[in-house]
């Protein structure tokens, strides 16, 4: 089977050594994708975006691939500076405070006056608004307990394209319904697992991330919109790599690490729900339409055919390292 | 403040080097405790039982603790060895097959009449049954929907008392209402914490255990029969230590190691919530009345003075291992 162009609309690349490391897991296989702007200090200016894009350039090492590049959200963005940033970034990406890896300077509250600048703004400029969409509730909670914010914003700035990334709950699809302005990624390891991944069995480090895998009827709902390719959801694999050695500490990072093998399971996933069909408006065509973009021509011809996932990556441990998928990449063309 | 006879109503020992390097944690300052026969093999037969009562008295060292003896459950028991086995064992206890640490040779299904034969001698010789209570549905559903088969079995044993262990859902609290012959234990760390500990923030290895700490409101209900020293419910720790790097790998194994510490925390909890008269009966006094036993005479008094735990117990990571909890043992006197 073949994919056009696919895109990772929410990807971590990291920075330094670790950007090296990984960049060219996503260059290989997909024509683009939405880089994280969480960084230390996180990438809110210009100059960052501009210099951080440069960076990743020189990891990746050809032009085969598309970093689209987001800042990450500050309320006392103004619309001079927006207008100026607008043409180097794809979206702004808005992380409640220290809900996740690196989020500490994002927001606390979400008053709608005290935001308004900045988002009227976004609106005005057609820049979409990417958000980690968790309060600091029970953990099994805070995506749920999210959502009236996100109705909240979505009615406040309605010509404001919101996506929520990486949802996990069946709420966040609810909510999909009633905001013509709410729009959605979806990561690989959420459609595969539930919490019961994570924690039923041994504890498993490399399945731990943000937000955490929910339940059984989640994950369910999630499938549903997923593999009909529901023209509000995109794939965003929120690849997030931590050094193995922070991942399997007492302590471990939160972050699931599938760059390389993200369009393999997607394929092995739509087959068994015969929905290969599906596959290429929900790993391109959806996000080409919600974000305007056109993406580098790639063509990306995946095979039925074992492949065994390597135990490490650079010393990056991915989900399934050292198991079998059932999907190969075959052959990637340019043009 | 002070203990009298102090109880642990679930306790694994475990055997060889790690019962050498634990065994005494809980003689210290306990003076009895049900210890779980989930060994490799498990202990089923009257010759194990005392062999493994023998190894913890010698791994102890002393005579000042009661190791309450325990077989692993087997329909296939029938009276005959059950009466030549009474003087040996306080409890029998089951175990759903393969539902926690060394639980391969457990109970699958849970048909009535193909239990009735051993639990029915049971009642008649007055031996309780212990219960690990999980299905093996979704990891944060496992213990309610075993509720139904604890009440089944309450009701048609109305004479055998079963005790739910280790219990951490409301759904659990509400079935002691309910029968008669349900009773149960609590741990000290599901009366501490919620999943939002485990995985809430970085991934705590140290606190994954079996069954998994649930939701806030289900800590609130273990808390309110707890301080209030229900006499249907019992302290018992479920203290199970794994070695160190078996905690710590990727794929970490179940199970809180709080025995050495577990008196101390009890005394700081029932503290902040205006309950330390009813630690006693949390403790013992309960225990004594349910298993009718006569514990070995040993005072513990407890002093509000910061104890530093330590980073290690020969090799095994206790909880809250390097922190400063409230309360220190002082003094321990017998006869």
């Amino acid at each position: 089977m073949q994919l056009n162009a696919p895109l990772d609309m929410h990807l971590h690349l990291r920075d330094g050594e670790m950007l090296e490391n990984i960049a060219k897991s996503s260059a290989h296989t997909f024509s683009g994708a939405i880089i994280m702007p969480n960084l230390v200090p996180p990438v809110s200016t210009k100059d960052e975006v501009i210099a951080y894009k440069k960076r990743i350039i020189k990891a990746i090492g050809h032009e085969k691939f598309t970093p689209y590049m987001t800042l990450f959200f500050k309320p006392s963005y103004d619309k001079a500076f927006l207008e100026s940033v607008r043409d180097e970034i794809m979206a702004i990406k808005l992380y409640p405070a220290g809900i996740t890896t690196n989020s500490e300077g994002g927001v606390s509250g979400f008053d709608v006056e005290e935001l308004r600048p900045a988002l009227s703004a976004m609106s005005d400029l057609n820049i979409p608004l990417c958000v980690h969409g968790e309060t600091n509730g029970f953990v099994m909670d805070r995506e749920a307990e999210f959502v009236s914010i996100y109705e909240k914003l979505a009615s406040a700035f309605p010509k404001l394209k919101i996506i929520m990334e990486h949802i996990t709950t069946k709420e966040s699809v609810a909510a999909l319904e009633k905001h013509k302005n709410l729009y959605a990624t979806i990561t690989i390891h959420h459609l595969l697992i539930t919490l019961d991944d994570v924690a039923g069995g041994m504890l498993q480090p490399h399945l731990f991330c943000k937000p955490i895998a929910k339940r059984p009827e989640d994950r369910e709902a999630l499938l549903q919109v997923a593999l009909q390719a529901h023209p509000k959801v995109m794939f965003g694999s929120d690849s997030a790599p931590h050094p193995k050695h922070a991942k399997e500490a007492c302590g471990c990072a939160a972050g699931v690490f599938t760059a390389p093998i993200a369009l393999q399971l997607l394929a092995e996933l739509f087959e068994k729900h015969n929905a290969l069909d599906k596959l290429q408006a929900f790993i391109s065509t959806n996000a080409q339409h919600i974000y305007k973009l056109t993406p580098l021509a790639k063509k990306v011809t995946l095979e039925k055919k074992p492949f065994k996932v390597p135990a490490e990556y650079n010393g990056v441990v991915s989900m399934y390292a050292g198991e079998e998928i059932a999907y190969s990449i075959k052959e990637i063309t340019y043009g």
